[in-house]
């Protein structure tokens, strides 16, 4: 295991929040890679208390409906253990369905992760994202397409050193990171955990590639709608949290993510 | 039943679509209220060839989780009948589950919905929002939120007017429609239909009150990631043509929307 | 779109019904042909206030049992939209099974069009035929199998003009239509509103062919059981209306069903 | 266990079937009442070769919709095991899901057996009737329903010994029994196996009270649409049939049925 | 039909149970060979008021995962009819997922017969064991190995018998039986009723071959934990119950068993 | 987090496995009390590469089935990532279903826990252990009861601190610890990793309290059926590995456990 972790030093902006980070700080991230022995590429992420495993799991030929077009396929999925909250939450596999909110987080991973393949350089090979969420405070969305990213790379890295793909060919594009923002009390902020998540008038979720450009921007009114002006403030800050996730990453995969 | 539609002049942009239409254009937009006599509210919508019914069951009472907090509730449900696209999809019923889309267009639709009601004036009452697709050709999310507005507004008038909720109180804090827009070869575009959303580099979802804030804004690069100039320059097209919405159901509902 | 609809003159028969028919007399009957722009053949038909949409779904190929032996298939769906009712009703993709009344009336369908198709004829094609109620009202299985009628001979006009069936051959071997019948206060009625199935001592379903052979008789006494002059008098007044129901089909079809 | 048995005796009728029988005879029937020890009521019964374990479970109170309203509850489920029939069929519990076919008998059975009770009679007390054909060669539903009245008249004789019905009330008002009609290679016949089943051009269930009064009539056109006269052959033949097996249920039952 | 059933003779030991048997004594056995004519080998059995139905399909060809391998597959499937013990449960298949006890009961069943299966000489054919209590008291799982083991012996017989596998060739390696044993109120006991059951400290249930040799060994301290010396006593009984079972399987099947 | 690990000394028996074990040696064991900040108990378990992270989540009340009779209860859960294991496996959730293997395990820890506790001194309270695998090395279920015990303590630790249970009572009656034993080559071994289970030619699972009683013995015949010299050789090694694994467990929970 490779691990990188870093306490992103706080702005000198004045209001501190109940875990004492400035407004424009996130919390401290930490990025195990190769936390899995059995995964073509792992990495567990940790956002401050929220734990996320993500594992890729990397196999030779595509879906039936993607068969034979010299293309690969990237998918993912997302699932909580039943006490990685507060209280324990009855198991999917019990209740016999996928809830909405898993189904389209799930979605979400796989979307922001395809943003950054050439699935024509990937070749007719499958990867399969599982994030499983540990433990949770806030932000487990955001942690893991963090940490997808880390354990594709490392899948693809496997997968050029097996020569199930040319080392010449290169399926990354891109880095991809995200980040929650929301307004609290009037005030944005970056990287909500739990007990601000409730609070917040407003929720953005932002995936954002390494070179800076926006894949997926989800912002919901949980209590009032928002103007023009506060969809601004929130897209700034999700950029400077981005853009520091994206040089974790690096350090993670030792200089070569997306390379 | 009462209905309204609308031919949205074409602005005087020079690009013109496969439909005729103007980028900046919305498709011939109907709302039919009343379509159903058995639900207390109900309207057909239009977009263009997109036709979605939405009915609003009012019901006293509400769930289990919510009793006695003097507060109401309002949800909504989305699905598609198995021949409104162009081939036929097998029904969610059949397949013993909902999928992950359905899931997440409904979660939608009743979020912005919940977004312009004062569950508090709404009393210990409960509206469910049905959305069914009749026939779908893009913008199906969209048409529903705009749809189910009218049939959540004509809901409420039955109840003022059956004494469950008083006269002089007013749940409605606004009115609310939405609007899809995208990014085709380079070209920001209101409203897609099908030929034009598959075509899409950047497709985004915004839900805009009458009062013009934003309830939800979800952008998705389908093909390229987006940099801020487009984003601005979708926002502001879907503002443009929620602007619009919001005139045609006041239109339909006699004035009397969200009064 | 096409549209026949047809209100039946009433008999001279005195007893007056709450809406003001007489015993023998069928609801007003609406079909709108074409309704759909994606189906290759569609219907949406009118008894009284019961609405059934039924589209064909016209495939080539057949089920995997039924490969190679040059035969066609033609099978149904029955479901009914949450709020079709008084009162609204669970979605059965929700609850995640299908109820014993939908299989049962999907099979129905299903068996009464395939008594008037030759298969042979019909060539490895398939055909869906999904019947939803929009608007229930009573006798929503009897109005789906005279719509689906409608929608499947337009489905086989649309074989033999895109070249999918030769002109020469003609997979209808006769019409199909059906209505309710039943016993109320000791009176033998015709095409029984809600109103008046729930209080039917005895309740008939029969689809008869345009010939006037039967394909289906099920009557159930869900009052008092029933003698066999009770059941002579329903057959007679069923023969009645499905005469009159083929000949609005006919209407509908320009002259063409079943030719 | 108290067994009634009867080998109908032969009309005089020329035709001969492949088991010998004359167009208007039964197969060998026998009832043996009291094959569980576990049920309040139980019954295995046999058409020829089809053998159905009918069960009657009675529970004190009826289902939630219809408490406090003095009235009994009777319902029944019709299940086959996997290996009753020539090949083996998946169980609906691995399925996870229950067939059309099922569904649709289980209705059946249920309407049937309530037709002859009188629920104010029965109080609020449920029966829940089980029907498992444990090895089929035609008419299981026809069997079952004949079955389950032995077990329900057992059941609701246990029900007087133990004080839960008083002994002077008489919940049954009379007896059910029912049978398959068919017409193959143009000759109506009686109490169908499997073999004539497959064969038969028109099929038809029939259930018919003591007192010879129809309850269901289901008669379905499985080859060729059938006229009037027709009908009436096969109906007469119902009668005939449904006579002979309610003497046996009055025998198995010792004089005391709908007593 | 061919039935062998044997009233085990007391040993001389004092203890007496409520239903008169020594603690050392097997409750009355039954098994009927060729209950079902549909079946390629049946066996009703019975243990006491215990009752299982266990019929072999055979059918050629084996699961995909085993194809080209030369070898066959045995595999089971218990369940019971809902009304086999005292009280109604709920069919699994209403209830649309299998409970983890009829799980845990198959797969043992499975195991238990594939013990003294010679895959390879069965050749690529699978036998599935359908076990079905049709009445419970007690010691289903055991009394559904000991009559599986009859039903699969006549299949292979029928499979030698139609030239599907050849004469020369035995795929049974030796016989199968299956007895519980417990302790209560400190007596090591054999062959547990269902009141016997519910009250003991320790129960164990033991899958032994025809050769003496342990198949599968399952015990559970349902009470107080237990130590090697009451497990000991637990082992001789069983082995001595098996031994007895062994020898009515042999006179079941005509000497031929395991030959 | 306290964590407490242990190297097991070898014996000093002559055999080596692969990973350089003696046959009657344990793989490297560690137990992370605490992993987990949301649960009342928590552990991550280490049997060698099989890592097992157990959460003990504590409510009041009972189900329903259980309340006013003044008992506990305590139940149990087992899971495994889908890429716990070598190759991918479906979730449970996606499929809908709870696999046979899933449902088993967690019924065997949900009565092993359940064997040391005193549930009238628990209360009214329930404990629900969820083990989930997050990676897979075989004995994942014996790791499972061994860390489900630690977590066990720990939430009643937290109930006494909480006040939800009187300091003065013990529900806890004993410790509780699992390991396989298994028979490779003809010679018993102890804590089988994956490569040798898929070897062992018998596998057997023993639960054993922290005073040497059997609570479970669960023993296969996966190859060849064993005799009684097998069983008790085995019996011997699974006392001596949950002898050791029981001291671990003390040194984990300081000394407090079971007291």
């Amino acid at each position: 295991m490779t691990s990188a972790s870093s306490q992103i030093p706080a702005s000198t902006r004045a209001t501190v929040r109940a875990d004492g980070r400035a407004p424009d700080q996130l919390r401290p991230i930490s990025i195990t890679r190769g936390w899995s022995n059995q995964a073509e590429g792992s990495a567990l992420i940790e956002f401050g208390n929220t734990r996320v495993l993500c594992t890729a799991s990397l196999t030779t030929g595509v879906p039936r409906w993607l068969k034979g077009e010299g293309k690969g396929w990237v998918t993912a999925e997302y699932a909580m253990l039943p006490r990685a909250t507060n209280t324990r939450s009855d198991r999917e596999s019990v209740k016999g369905r996928i809830g909405g909110r898993t189904h389209e987080i799930s979605r979400l991973i796989g979307r922001s992760l395809r943003s950054i393949i050439d699935t024509r350089a990937l070749g007719e090979n499958t990867i399969v994202l599982d994030c499983d969420v540990l433990q949770a405070d806030g932000g487990t969305r955001t942690a893991a397409i963090t940490g997808a990213y880390v354990a594709l790379a490392e899948a693809i890295r496997y997968a050029k050193e097996h020569g199930i793909i040319a080392q010449s060919v290169q399926p990354l594009t891109d880095t991809v990171a995200a980040v929650s923002v929301g307004i609290i009390d009037g005030v944005p902020m970056l990287d909500l955990p739990y007990v601000e998540d409730v609070r917040a008038e407003t929720d953005m979720n932002v995936v954002v590639t390494g070179s800076g450009s926006f894949v997926e921007v989800q912002g919901t009114a949980e209590g009032a709608p928002f103007d023009r002006a506060e969809l601004d403030a929130l897209l700034d800050l999700a950029l400077l949290g981005t853009g520091q996730l994206a040089q974790i990453q690096r350090d993670t995969l030792g200089g070569s993510a997306g390379a």
